[in-house]
């Protein structure tokens, strides 16, 4: 299984940045990773925004993905669940499973429509760009609890 | 009212500490924002650690402070009510509002005792290195909501 993780809009805050490169660096020696970068809309209402930034998401993801929108309206699960959530994937011959973040704004229906499955982080609203490194550090943790190993303290 | 941030261990993480050092900084602006570090137990099995780290936490703790514990097992607010609480909190004349985010094991029983409020930031578990510049950016959003400036996006 290789992992996809889209994000829209360049990761501005260089910390994030850093975090964001050191947990992707990690989960690639367990499984392939690619980031895909959809560019930020830029100044205009919202709604148009995430329209614009919907379509070019919907671009970067195939028929045959399985798709995790992150949105604060969606499911939480614990790590040990995420874990759970991977295995299954894996087992069930995914062969790219795909992690969507939005915008400042959110994304569109139709991204919302296209997700297998949304998962929330936090009922905490995080930046769109905290939320990169969280999530990176999330499926790091998860592997490491797939893997049995001791990075993860229950 | 004065905000404290009772921490456990050195933040080792370059990029935490950027950002976390840049949204206390953000913090300041607002209302006066303590640091306050515990020395990480370091190497003992995790309950003598947490024993030890415990004590040290309440020693930074005053007799009239509010306590507001962060902890996996703590009530899961958004960030509009984490920014009802701190009105409430200065409408009450509390002097000293206190966060506390434990080592890497958690906190003893008596910290979550002595603490008047336990919030958990997500059902997922993150380092307890990463809980610092999430609840530091979550305070510094919800001064935002107070002051009704643009930062949060409902």
């Amino acid at each position: 299984m290789k992992l996809e993780l889209v994000v829209v809009g360049k990761t501005t805050q260089k910390w994030i940045m850093t975090g964001f490169d050191d947990y992707v660096g990690r989960l690639a020696h367990y499984l392939p990773c690619t980031v895909r970068e959809v560019p930020a809309a830029g100044a205009m209402v919202p709604q148009k925004a995430m329209e614009k930034e919907g379509k070019a998401i919907l671009e970067k993801i195939g028929a045959r993905d399985w798709v995790v929108l992150l949105d604060e309206r969606g499911d939480e699960w614990t790590s040990v669940q995420l874990a759970d959530f991977l295995s299954k994937r894996m087992n069930q011959g995914v062969g790219n499973l795909v992690f969507v973040t939005g915008g400042a704004f959110g994304v569109s229906p139709e991204v919302r429509e296209r997700a297998n499955q949304v998962l929330s982080a936090s009922r905490f609203t995080f930046t769109h760009q905290m939320i990169r490194v969280i999530i990176a550090e999330q499926l790091y943790r998860a592997m490491t609890i797939i893997k049995n190993e001791s990075y993860h303290h229950p």
